[in-house]
């Protein structure tokens, strides 16, 4: 609502979490790819490709990337390949929470489902706060949703064995995991998601997003592989905020093939656009994910240099992120709203006041890493305005 | 599948259901408007505008097409203008179907609902067939699916008081009325759709899908602006077939505000693209909207002498339409599977085989109908095949 105050002009958007180098390259392709009159005008026209079709693109871009890049620490098999069956597309991720919360979680999904139910007890789904607010939004009115407090003193990262106990007491149907999390980019590494979903085996459905994933590090592992292993999980997976393209909306979720059939019979048909499928297209191609890895590496240099320039800044706390954002504490006694409005009106930087995040209690805000160029304009600003 | 056989070449897709003037138009003004390399950044890289924002474009889209336009005889008072907080934006027509299906089409959603509901009856979605399938298939499974048949006799056009007497029988909980139905493009006129409406009253839904409204006649009549003397009343228009964008997945839907809001609280966040978010810019200038009317004029015209060419050629019988398709019947004791496939190896045509369509029994082809030239190349390859 700040950006539209006379006079404001918000020249960086810190609210808004990506990867700019990766969007600079994917325009590149864009630009070139659509000279060609008739290839646009094919993506327009015509119906895009239905979701089996879609699925077979992402399962070829993840079994050349567990391969060729560092982009991934395969815990499958050699060989043992995410199918197109196991692959669900969805226009953006937040569209595979929707569907995923309102059909999948849900009692009786399936015989083996059945099998572990507790019967006519409500339906429960746990979330750890603070997080992204639709797992916390979306689920259907007769789902009750518990909140897992992420603590302060753990620098919200996740304490697994505390999670652990609360799913014993309230027995939730389903237990939702933000890998890592937004806003504070608390990650939990592969091996220890591995642990808990071996003591989760009995808990019907269990959720692991891995959005911001592709930050974590140079070499990064993912869940996805572990699908073979453990039914009851479900990998989610935006692709909006490391390929910067948060405006094609697009996203995958990898699940047992009984789930994503479940999910295909209730529709989505064509919800992938044409240009959605065009950037699919991209992800098989080795020239534009060679690319792309380069400028994933630059993002997560730029972010490490990031928490090093911001935590040298007093009168601030910046908790460490493995995402592409932190969420920094004021401790000097001034209001996170204080900020917000100071960083727009004297600086153009907008970043994101965090007091509408259920769990979390204080003086917050959200800055994302952007590029290193931009950010040293927030470092910049941020120096004048708590030397104040 | 055929498409896919050795040596065969599809060149004119008459499966496809589009104003292909109009997709010409929309591809001007995307080159035109994206040489500008920020404004496409900015269409890629950042999220759409949300639902309530994108729905006050179709708001006014409305609103200047009722006042100037052709496009539509409005029913509504003099400055009765459709509100945006009856309208929820999709991607695509299909997923408005989905939401609407399996949101809205359940017992007791609100409380005037409540009050006409027989409680404790399976729900109950009456549909006319044959039409397009995705009213038959994305209802929940535990609803119920009745089959309203239109008649050959009639020429599938159809019969108010028939209709009238299943509902009468069935109680139905929702009613869909196809208009123009797809695929015969049997037409209701808006005054017998406001009788129906009268009729149907006591139906908790009544769903009217006009998304090839377009086509019917240089005016129009849209059952938009009778939404507010039915509450039970919801229209669902795609955007794909007359603007020919069906690659970037757009339609909306205007009911009551409380229902758009049922729908919003389920979540369909950023559910239309940065593509789909400009296209909808595009229906507020009025130099757009202008030659769009052009291509509309036309469109109706090469459809209309489609017609009288094709009722021309013997051994067919063609279904008045008012949709931009025609439903041709072999009468020559011709198979119409070895039709498409002579179609498609012979000319490089594909014309849609209509063995699938439930409550369609018989040897039947759709045509869509396509600019004037290429509507040609399909009266001449069927006086071709015909006179073997």
């Amino acid at each position: 609502m700040l950006a539209g105050v006379k006079g404001v002009k918000m020249k960086h958007d810190f609210c808004y979490l990506s990867n700019p180098h990766a969007t600079e390259l994917f325009l590149r392709y864009f630009r070139k790819d659509f000279r060609n009159e008739e290839r646009l005008r094919r993506v327009v026209e015509y119906y895009p490709s239905q979701n089996c079709a879609l699925a077979e693109k992402i399962a070829a871009f993840l079994a050349v990337t567990q391969k060729t890049h560092s982009l991934s620490v395969s815990h499958s098999k050699e060989g043992e390949r995410i199918q197109a069956e196991n692959i669900f597309v969805g226009n953006g991720a937040t569209e595979i929470i929707q569907a995923v919360l309102q059909t999948l979680v849900k009692p009786f999904v399936g015989v083996k489902l059945l099998q572990t139910r507790r019967s006519l007890t409500p339906t429960k789904i746990l979330v750890p706060v603070p997080t992204f607010s639709p797992y916390l939004e979306f689920a259907s009115k007769d789902v009750s949703v518990i909140q897992h407090q992420l603590r302060k003193k753990d620098d919200f990262r996740l304490n697994r064995a505390e999670l652990l106990t609360q799913v014993r007491k309230e027995e939730p149907d389903t237990v939702v995991l933000i890998n890592p999390n937004n806003p504070d980019g608390g990650y939990i590494e592969v091996e220890d998601v591995h642990g808990l979903l071996t003591q989760l085996r009995h808990v019907p459905t269990v959720i692991v997003d891995e959005s911001f994933a592709h930050f974590v590090a140079q070499k990064i592992g993912h869940a996805t592989s572990l699908v073979q292993k453990f039914p009851n999980l479900v990998v989610i997976k935006s692709l909006s905020k490391d390929f910067g393209i948060a405006g094609v909306r697009l996203g995958y979720a990898v699940m047992s093939a009984h789930r994503v059939s479940a999910l295909l019979k209730r529709g989505y048909l064509w919800n992938v656009s044409g240009f959605g499928e065009y950037f699919l297209g991209l992800l098989n191609r080795r020239d534009f994910l060679r690319q792309y890895e380069q400028s994933r590496q630059k993002a997560i240099r730029e972010r490490d240099e990031f928490f090093v320039e911001l935590s040298k800044i007093k009168g601030l706390h910046v908790y460490p992120s493995r995402a592409n954002m932190f969420l920094v504490e004021l401790t000097d006694g001034s209001q996170a709203a204080d900020l917000v409005v100071a960083f727009l009106v004297r600086h153009g930087i907008y970043v994101r006041l965090c007091k509408d995040k259920i769990g979390l209690h204080g003086e917050f805000v959200r800055i994302a890493s952007r590029s290193g160029v931009e950010n040293r304009r927030v470092i910049s600003a941020l120096r004048a305005e708590l030397s104040v």
